[in-house]
């Protein structure tokens, strides 16, 4: 019989419903696992048991009572350290917020309980969700980084320590970690979940994400955090998510039309990488073909650059200035890199990004789906860097709804993730899609 | 009897609907005038008669064919020379577009057209938008500036050539020429009106506006204006205006709450100013009172000229650095403003600005309405200048709508405006509520 914790939230959940499992024991078997594997893995930054037990008794009591119970009742969940939780502290992954505890909860974390989730702990992010990495190791492999800055959320969900967790993108920090620990995961359209709570990196570049080990899973989370909130400014009227509606199988019906990319970002691609993205396109059969992108993209990602490190200074720039004996050198490095960009070519790469938002919708004219993947290669080695952002820059950008699968192996057989993109606004298509090509490979 | 030209559009147009005033004499009339009047006032850049009558005896011909006639059918107006026109040249003011004829319409252009409007010709604006003035003078006085940057469009309804026009307002353009050439002026809520085939000065402040001789004219253009269109990519999701019918008497009842304000703009007010508006209180009755401005709005000013500077030099940088010699010293001073302004300074004013948005928002709940000068006194002398914009600023940042109503005279018997101010995005309320100011006065 599969252990509690190697189930996914959807089977859990239904275990739950049926009486066949409790949510204090789905929790103990989450913590079994985080104790056994807590030292080589190092996912979290902040875990109290006694928290989740106690979280947990409730919820069981709650449905004992015939009380009614959420989507994600029950359901044990790991909330990157940006995030913010009135019972726990949320740190950043800095030494300047060393035990910070905000007053009050983020409003994913206030979405997340509304809807019966049990918030198990908080997971390690880099400093300030950029590149300096934290404890975090890669569940397939000690010897390789996880990806980040998501590294905790992402590890804690591959390794069997939690069903489902929350991380972040600005870069490529949602769906490289996912791709090198060889699970699910999804950002969703820019302005779809309120950062409200949420340490900022770069406001217009800021996407929160979720991870999962099943499509179902990401979907039963969507559905709960995408949803307008006036406290997050840019949040966009989009109508609810409907993902749980969209992945359920007889919703995919027909093949969808798929656009093999390899763009500016191919360089960076491992020499294996061809051949495995070949055997992938040919899988997929005659709905799938390599699509040129078109030279525009040549300069996306510079003009991420300029957008993310304008607002990266302008957010971090005073803790590198007045307290640089707190921050890591990796910080420090990237922030500087911020402080010669002018005004007038911030507004010009804003005023840029608009065209590639639409050179990018204008790709979805001829086909449903883009695929590529959703890092260069495997997990590099070693713990200090988390790889390459490259593969996320452009959809990061345009602020699109991307999703990986977690459905190739490199050469040292670590998991390599198939990145699905979909149209700005159209998530639950893309979720149809993706259930498409996942049924597919 | 009134001449033709004196008519509001409104009057205008239901003389022609009862028969009583074709299109053509109408065109004539405002011709006419400014025959008489165009070397003292210098309004126009562009003004074709033959193409003004042509469209006149066109639109005769289509009611004579009962042609279906829009809200503005056969009323002439003027457009400020930044606004794109197929037929007519589009200079914005510089010697860089001499003769420049744009291919398209602008969205302004083509509604106006769909809507059965005569487009006279383009009005006078300052180079770019900017402070580089242009040759047109007060119509009350020749020795007196009419404001800008919107100088043409301004000065040719207050001396009856034409009764609309269309100016813009990035920081007090659309306001301030109303108040000194006593007019009707209207800054909608931003993203109220399209900007596209509008040369930009400072995307997120660039708001197109209405002049007019009466609030029930400036509804009128108004609704036919205030329409989503995706090719600006700011455009709000706004209800339509419906400010026609917001401006019905019958729509105006109960009285509004008034807060008069003197913020941190008063220091640049005339001391004439404080008697002015202390009669305009007490005249207002108990419904109105002055209010005091939060001290979060001191910086307001500071924080409207990083994001309009850092936009201008994006915009206008590359003319500065290549054909100085073609471009004025005003705008060559005026962008060398924006070169030193750094991306974090940049993106800290953007997250400011929404700081005081909100303390704006705030000010509703206690108020319907705003009052307080539309400029700092009367149009001073001279026309080398176009006066100081500093009552505009907040509200241009803050993206509420404006009104100004040509209620008050200073010593030298030259117009002066109270500036009418609303909630964001509730442009028909400010309607009713100007209404009932405007009665009340």
């Amino acid at each position: 019989m599969t252990k509690a914790n190697e189930l996914t939230a959807t089977a859990a959940r239904a275990a739950i419903d049926a009486g066949d499992l409790t949510s204090r024991e789905l929790v103990d078997a989450c913590l079994d696992q985080v104790e056994r594997r807590d030292a080589e893995v190092g996912a979290w930054t902040y875990l109290n048991p006694e928290i989740a037990r106690d979280a947990a008794d409730k919820a069981d009591q709650a449905a004992k009572n015939s009380k009614a119970t959420g989507p994600l009742h029950g359901i044990p969940v790991g909330l990157k350290d940006i995030i913010d939780t009135k019972d726990m502290p949320t740190e950043q992954g800095s030494a300047l917020f060393k035990g910070r505890r905000p007053v009050t909860d983020s409003t994913m974390a206030q979405l997340l309980r509304d809807a019966g989730a049990i918030i198990m702990g908080k997971t390690v992010t880099t400093e300030f969700a950029l590149t300096a990495a934290g404890k975090t190791r890669n569940p397939h492999n000690p010897n390789h980084t996880p990806g980040g800055s998501s590294s905790g959320s992402a590890a804690a969900v591959a390794d069997h320590q939690v069903p489902l967790s929350i991380g972040s993108q600005t870069g490529g920090s949602m769906i490289r970690p996912a791709s090198f620990c060889g699970i699910h995961g999804f950002k969703p359209t820019f302005g779809s979940i309120s950062r409200a709570g949420m340490h900022p990196l770069a406001r217009p570049l800021d996407h929160p994400g979720i991870y999962a080990r099943s499509l179902e899973d990401i979907a039963l989370m969507g559905d709960v955090l995408m949803v307008k909130d006036p406290l997050d400014l840019d949040m966009r009227g989009h109508p609810k998510g409907n993902l749980v509606e969209a992945v359920a199988k007889d919703a995919v019906e027909t093949a969808p039309r798929i656009a093999f990319v390899k763009g500016p970002m191919w360089e960076a691609a491992e020499p294996y990488m061809e051949a495995l993205f070949s055997d992938i396109v040919a899988e997929l059969g005659s709905t799938a073909r390599e699509v040129e992108m078109a030279g525009i993209f040549d300069d996306a990602l510079d003009c991420h650059s300029t957008v993310m490190m304008a607002n990266v200074v302008a957010n971090l720039g005073d803790f590198v200035r007045n307290t640089p004996d707190q921050v890591q050198k990796e910080t420090i490095r990237r922030v500087k890199q911020g402080y010669d960009i002018s005004a007038e070519d911030y507004v010009k790469a804003i005023e840029f990004s608009d065209t590639i938002d639409a050179a990018v919708e204008h790709m979805f004219e001829h086909c449903d789906v883009i695929i590529t993947p959703a890092a260069p290669g495997e997990a590099p080695e070693g713990i200090d860097g988390t790889g390459n952002a490259i593969f996320q820059k452009l959809w990061t950008l345009t602020g699109v709804p991307t999703l990986t699968l977690p459905k190739l192996q490199g050469p040292n057989r670590l998991p390599i993730g198939v990145q699905v993109i979909g149209r700005f606004g159209h998530d639950a298509d893309l979720f149809r899609n993706a259930m498409w090509i996942e049924n597919a490979l």
